[in-house]
């Protein structure tokens, strides 16, 4: 049940040697979630601790591979693991890194391996993208992929930044790789887009207001149930077994003297899952109810491309600065805040020297909004685990 | 007259933290010309010593500039210096950082600075993956730049992988900063293509046989007039001025004494001019006469995917080994070869470690068939600088 993120790029505009490029890696389930797709984010993704990840082949597989252009040490780097990918918006610097990321990970996964597609969900034009760059440049996979696209609304940009959606479809041939994608609409009752509904979590994507249409995304777990009370079980009779399980699973179960059981009555309240919002480019959010999808969030990580001193520069590019960041991040009640999304100008606290700007006021900024919540500024290759919400008395045994 | 290649990226299919994707680029006239774009070329660059040749800006330019995106001491990085890309194949790990580069050097350039476009060659294809790339991105440029393709014939690739050229030709609109390029067709009678033709240069593209249609590139410098025999001109009367002038230009003179002195009579031969041979992956040249077209080149560029051992399977993906590339320095009689382009297997030296395939066994495998002639090994931000011919009396006069 492991949740972790791991910033592979945490600069704007364009990847440098001290910031790479929009993108942040979630591990969750066993699996891979990758928030945008810089260009040099397959570079990042080697040098990272995910690298050393790796998911073991059966040995017939090993011997099946291709070991001459790929080496065998890097062969599984990947593996089995990006399984979905979130395009926040179609800049380049969070976009121009798909195309090759895909081509690695294929060439480094055996083509006897899983066959599930990856997902990948952006706004509309990026299966244009996608679709274009890999035929041109003769890119072929050994695993399917798909392309969900996600319908803006006007009020999401600079006006004449605006495309109409018809103008960004496509009408070729699918990639011989690519499966048919979805065209995702704005739910109007809850002012957001639903993306993956599955038994353990869900994906949400709400708008957000940049130069070009962008957006945030929300992964939300499920409710867990409660703890059992045992010593209440105790008292009625009820002893450790099978029975535990049952009611643990939302059973009813009837006891030998016939009495029954119901779960709600020895169950503690269902704990919240883990709440994680990650924002693209933006000056604000969109719509009145998108800011109720990131309340109570575990963390938000949301971009603060230039300092409060520049606050009018943000504005006039479609950007935020630490104290509307903050400010946000207030309003949602959210327990930590990662700020990313950095100007090149502000290189990391370990790389500054003398007379440069210095990242640190950022945090200062956004901490004068904040009175105790925690801020973080992100680094590429920073690791933040987001642990699991604990019971009352997981707490206080914890103490 | 300095003539340098840096090398930027010397790995194949992918890039990877020990080795970049394919790009070299070469310091001339002041300019900076680009082989291949590989994703990451970019972040290569500003690691590169190629950086820190910062063009000063005038001061009202530099006030002029956005400092807060770009850092200051980032914004002249490639100012005024990238005037030409030459791409030699369109897979992704020549191609993908194209986009990217291209909006970094604009972010990275004043909007008041030279407006002369960036001359972009490569297959057809190429435009049609720009513009779409740049159009879907909402990519603006502060420079124009225009795309000329070249046209390769269907004996340069795999049968399984020929598209017809009409098929990779785009009808849409132009980019709002893209100038319409022209298509470069094969001159039957020299068995190349005739992309850049200046008074102190020419530019020539030839075919080779790859996976997907391929081509190397020929730089070379016309000849330099030959130094004028001041000896001779003495005892014929004619002192140092003007005169001479007249002469090293190819004017023929009348002295007062009426006698006419025609250069040829007191110019030593003409100096050759260097010549660089930059070859994309390929498995052989295609066309009789193409390899005249690198014969005494004073670099040859040339892939070495896989070593000797590895022949067929290097034949079967369409790359050479250092025989192959060492067999065909050797039939050109170039004066020093360099391979690059490496599976990422064989790591730089200075990276490898026991058990690890060593790369300068690819350099022992190809002097063994190149006795006496340079073998170089690239390496990333490796400079290889190509002197000036000297004449016989410089030669002398240096000892």
């Amino acid at each position: 049940m492991t949740m972790e993120l791991t910033f592979l790029g945490t600069g704007s505009a364009y990847p440098s040697p001290s910031r790479g490029a929009s993108a942040v890696a979630l591990r969750y389930e066993g699996e891979c979630w990758l928030f945008d797709c810089g260009e040099g984010t397959q570079t990042q993704f080697m040098r990272s601790q995910l690298k050393a990840e790796q998911v073991q082949l059966e040995p017939h597989l090993v011997a099946e591979r291709d070991t001459t252009i790929v080496p065998q040490e890097m062969q599984n780097w990947l593996k089995g693991k990006i399984s979905k990918i979130f395009i926040t918006h179609l800049h380049g610097d969070h976009l121009f890194g798909l195309p090759g990321l895909l081509c690695t990970v294929s060439l480094q996964s055996s083509s006897l391996s899983n066959k599930q597609p990856i997902e990948i969900y952006g706004p509309i034009g990026l299966r244009k993208f996608l679709r274009t760059s890999m035929e041109l440049s003769h890119s072929q996979l050994v695993f399917p992929y798909v392309v969900h696209e996600l319908l803006p609304t006007e009020d999401q940009c600079f006006p004449e930044e605006w495309r109409e959606p018809c103008a960004l479809k496509t009408d070729d041939q699918l990639h011989p790789q690519e499966l048919q994608g979805k065209t995702i609409y704005l739910n109007p009752q809850e002012d957001c887009y639903n993306l993956v509904t599955h038994e353990q979590f869900i994906v949400k994507a709400f708008r957000l207001f940049h130069r070009i249409p962008s957006f945030g995304f929300v992964i939300e777990e499920r409710k867990r149930p409660g703890r059992l009370q045992t010593q209440k079980l105790k008292e009625m009779g009820v002893h450790p077994g099978p029975l535990y399980g049952k009611l643990k699973n939302g059973q009813t179960i009837t006891l030998d003297n016939g009495v029954t059981v119901f779960p709600m009555d020895v169950l503690e309240a269902p704990l919240p899952g883990r709440k994680i919002c990650i924002l693209g480019d933006c000056s604000r959010v969109v719509g009145d109810m998108s800011k109720n999808l990131c309340i109570d969030a575990d963390v938000l990580v949301h971009e603060a491309t230039l300092d409060d001193s520049q606050s009018d520069k943000a504005e006039e590019h479609g950007h935020c600065t630490p104290k509307t960041a903050a400010e946000f991040a207030k309003s949602c009640k959210v327990k930590r805040l990662v700020l990313t999304h950095f100007s090149q100008r502000y290189k990391p606290t370990a790389l500054t020297n003398a007379g440069d700007d210095d990242v640190m006021e950022l945090k200062t900024q956004a901490k004068l909004v904040l009175e105790g919540q925690e801020v973080t500024l992100a680094e590429d290759f920073m690791v933040i685990e987001i642990p699991l919400n604990k019971t009352k008395q997981e707490i206080s045994s914890a103490h």
